[in-house]
């Protein structure tokens, strides 16, 4: 059994200098007030060990990493029967682009950029009688942790500048692919991504798809083996917007990440790591959290690959 | 140690009633004189196990999963500087579109899309006195059959239609991504698609990938782990063109696929797996060969994920 | 001074075998319980002569047609100010494509295209006090009939269906180049579109379009003659959205048209020419309206060419 | 009878301060070598008068001017066959761009985009014994200059980097839309690219299409007046590449431009009107040959609208 919390301090001490490089989201105004040269880091192992550094108990806003549990919800809910809304081929595209929506008639390329992720909120929206909650008992029962909430601050800031969802929404439904009021879906989506979680709630969460599909505290088959493989492989070609190449390239982990700067990844059948750090690169990815992962797997010489 | 024979003679039976269904490649005369119908399945595995079933033995035209060989040379060669020149993104469109190209200025998507692929044979074609012959002898030494040649009569077959790739080749060179004169350097890019290689031959040689670098006979470090690790990483985003994400989803395994019908993939650190039938689906993979692989990960339980 | 009363009965019967060919437009309800089969057509000479066949006094759904007056009204008060909003470059895409609006940052290709018609009636929106009766107080006195009105039917079936437009508009408030609220500008613009009025008035409104931007009925001077010759241009090259090109082939005159069948045509310093039929091509133009401007200018030998 | 000289006079002067504004377009190494800062201007009207400015009688290279020619002969010779192998719509991008022709399967927006020029040639190409000797027979005829000649300097020059062009020949191959071998069909092209020609010549040359299809000097008719309004139609809105909307909208007339800085421009049933000065705007058009021709229209309210 490896410690891996010496490897957490090298890690640290090699990422510091790069916090402050990259910048802080800035289009959600609440977010833009985040501190930059922040870091956390949490691992949580198959067999039941957990390590952290820097901030790992700190919540912070997980953005699109919540994009994973909304599709697990609905994939289990739906199956197969879910890809005749939504692509499972990665973009190429940034995160928001209408482009190929509109060549490909409202159908998204994948459940992880905002138009996909969208239409995966619709279905959500449509099958619960309380959608939120049922996302917030979702991820209070994966994670292990009663107290996770959205932060309404930071749903309410970002509703107000969310144009381009509100353009993504209106114009998938325009191909008939979104049934829900379009304001009230964005207003759903917009308070899944509010959802505020530390590293260690993500890692814990993210066993699901470490452990086969599992609860991780009680073993209750939540999806299929089948099926967490399936959404450990959509992270892998489509986790990253237009930088899941590179991604794959330097880090080689199935993973979410957020304009937060939260990034989660699974090591299938052996560990997850939740890692944040505020400042973005160009993709909008967290700059040091996919230098943190990219020592990790070069460290351990773990990976899917 | 499990035995896999069983497991190939299931696929083999379950992959029959639909060895018939898409169409042999077209676009190549010498290879739409294939007759459909074959199959054929090689397995070796890293402790030194072969398996294989059907036609296994027979030499085919592995056209583009000659790719990854030529890729291996070049990252071998120039390492990171190679990406000066070519991306590691997937590229979401057509094996051979030029839309990106002009997007991005010659510079491909990634080095498994014919444009990426040619610019990986333009560093080659310069880099070596005689480049097919050092091709030649990769695949050889790799292999470990000295028998391994093109054939001549689908490489000439080939570049008498060979319109796009003179195209993508005098688009790129129009950015000034291409050294070489176009026509020659499309005449060792058909030549070393023109590569005839049984399964076995495949999986042999794609033990390289599986073993971390390491030359299967004799253990010489041919790349470095890291370098390995990354070349399957490129294999799982970018190596089934536009259905890498679908590939993903239901195999799980870094690959590479040729309009020839073969494909070659990667467990790593355990296997390789080499199948091949000639129908196409309409994203120009074997259609029964990505089918035969599902069944494999599905059945064994083994994947990236 | 010619007569076109002739003209005009040799084109009634030489459009009346295709008035049933193409389709009324369905995308909205109200529009698409219109009788197929209609046709009518009015000429107004600029020395004061007008002449008309079939339904030219029926009133119609102007639809698109609205836009030159919002355009004009628009340019009259910006003057070339206008251009930082919007462009004036056909388009080659379809009147409701989001593709370039992408490209080009939130900028429409011209304000004839869906996307550019909603930036200038954001100009309107934001300039008039109460911009719709602006509208139609533009349209009354141009057309000198003072019981033009919208449909208001017409306006609340399309308003229901605007999801594309609503997209539009978010799409470019997310480039700041939307200073309204979105649904109450759809909400306008949808209105000025179900304008309601006859071959007639269409014919006597453009008047100002083929008398050098003066007021048909007093003289004064409302564009300046180079504002005029300009607008003119921008539907030459805008008016006809996909098929400008052919438009100009086959029909050689600064026109625009409308999804619910009518086109309105300038000969410079001369005439103005409207149609109406409510059968559109697949580029959403009047299969029929085209046809009989074909017809004018290659009977008469008149056009700008 | 209007007397331009004064007007050109102050044309001149008022465009001198711009002529060294732009570039000379520097990927034909031998026009890079053009000085900048010239001008001549040509008018001919159609009752046979001629007034010039500047160096009207210096031969220029024509390069995508000469289009017109080979494009009107192909028209005469097809007649409206011609459009089953090149569009006629504007294409909203750049004149060597591949994007669209990918997606139009082969077809070239417009004859006049590099792409569709290249189609014409090569309906040229097989059409004529010696094509190259019926293209310059067909500019002495019209022009009354038999010393009219290509410069091949100029045409080796250009061939030796024709790369994009290239790749559009091949690429159009591939979708079966060029009958020739592509380099032979390119050293064509490239060789009436090359014609050179004054102001005065091409004006001359141009009263084809202000006399309504007629020989200019003797009056034969050489193209159906029909014939020759389309073919303006096609100048209008398809002549000036990607700035068709910009040119109409300041100009107002049927020209054609080229990248050595000649256009050459149609006022039907009135005069031709030629202008060169080698420095060109970012869209590829002659900068000061504009603003030239926007003040011709300007000043004597001239125009198609």
């Amino acid at each position: 059994m490896t410690d891996y919390r010496e490897i957490l301090e090298e890690i640290y001490s090699e990422v510091e200098p790069v916090l402050n490089e990259g910048l802080v989201a800035d289009y959600i105004p609440e977010l833009a007030r985040i501190s930059p040269g922040q870091f956390g880091m949490a691992i949580c192992t198959n067999d039941g060990n957990e390590y952290t550094i820097g901030c790992a108990n700190k919540a912070i806003s997980i953005q699109s990493v919540s994009k994973v549990f909304t599709f697990a919800m609905a994939y289990k809910e739906l199956g197969d029967k879910l890809w005749q809304r939504v692509g499972k081929e990665p973009s190429g595209t940034k995160f928001n682009s209408l482009v190929l929506l509109e060549r490909e008639k409202g159908i998204a390329r994948n459940p992880f950029i905002n138009a996909g992720a969208i239409t995966i909120s619709d279905i959500i929206y449509n099958h619960y009688l309380n959608p939120l909650e049922a996302v917030l008992s979702f991820v209070r029962e994966l994670s292990g942790n009663p107290n996770i909430d959205i932060n309404k601050k930071v749903k309410n800031s970002e509703l107000e500048k969310a144009y381009t969802n509100f353009a993504l929404g209106y114009f998938m439904k325009s191909f008939h692919n979104i049934k829900s009021d379009v304001p009230s879906l964005i207003d759903f989506y917009t308070s899944h991504c509010a959802l505020e979680m530390s590293c260690v709630d993500l890692a814990r969460t993210f066993r699901l798809f470490s452990q086969g599909g599992k609860n991780p505290w009680n073993g209750n088959q939540i999806l299929s083996l089948s099926q967490t493989k399936r959404i450990n492989a959509i992270m892998m070609t489509c986790g990253l917007y237009n930088s899941v190449g590179d991604f794959a390239y330097r880090v080689g982990l199935p993973a979410k990440s957020g304009v937060g700067g939260a990034i989660a990844a699974v090591l299938p059948n052996n560990m997850t790591i939740a890692v944040w750090s505020p400042c973005l690169d160009t993709n909008g990815n967290s700059l040091a959290g996919i230098k943190a992962l990219e020592l990790f797997t070069t460290k351990t010489g773990l990976s899917a690959f």
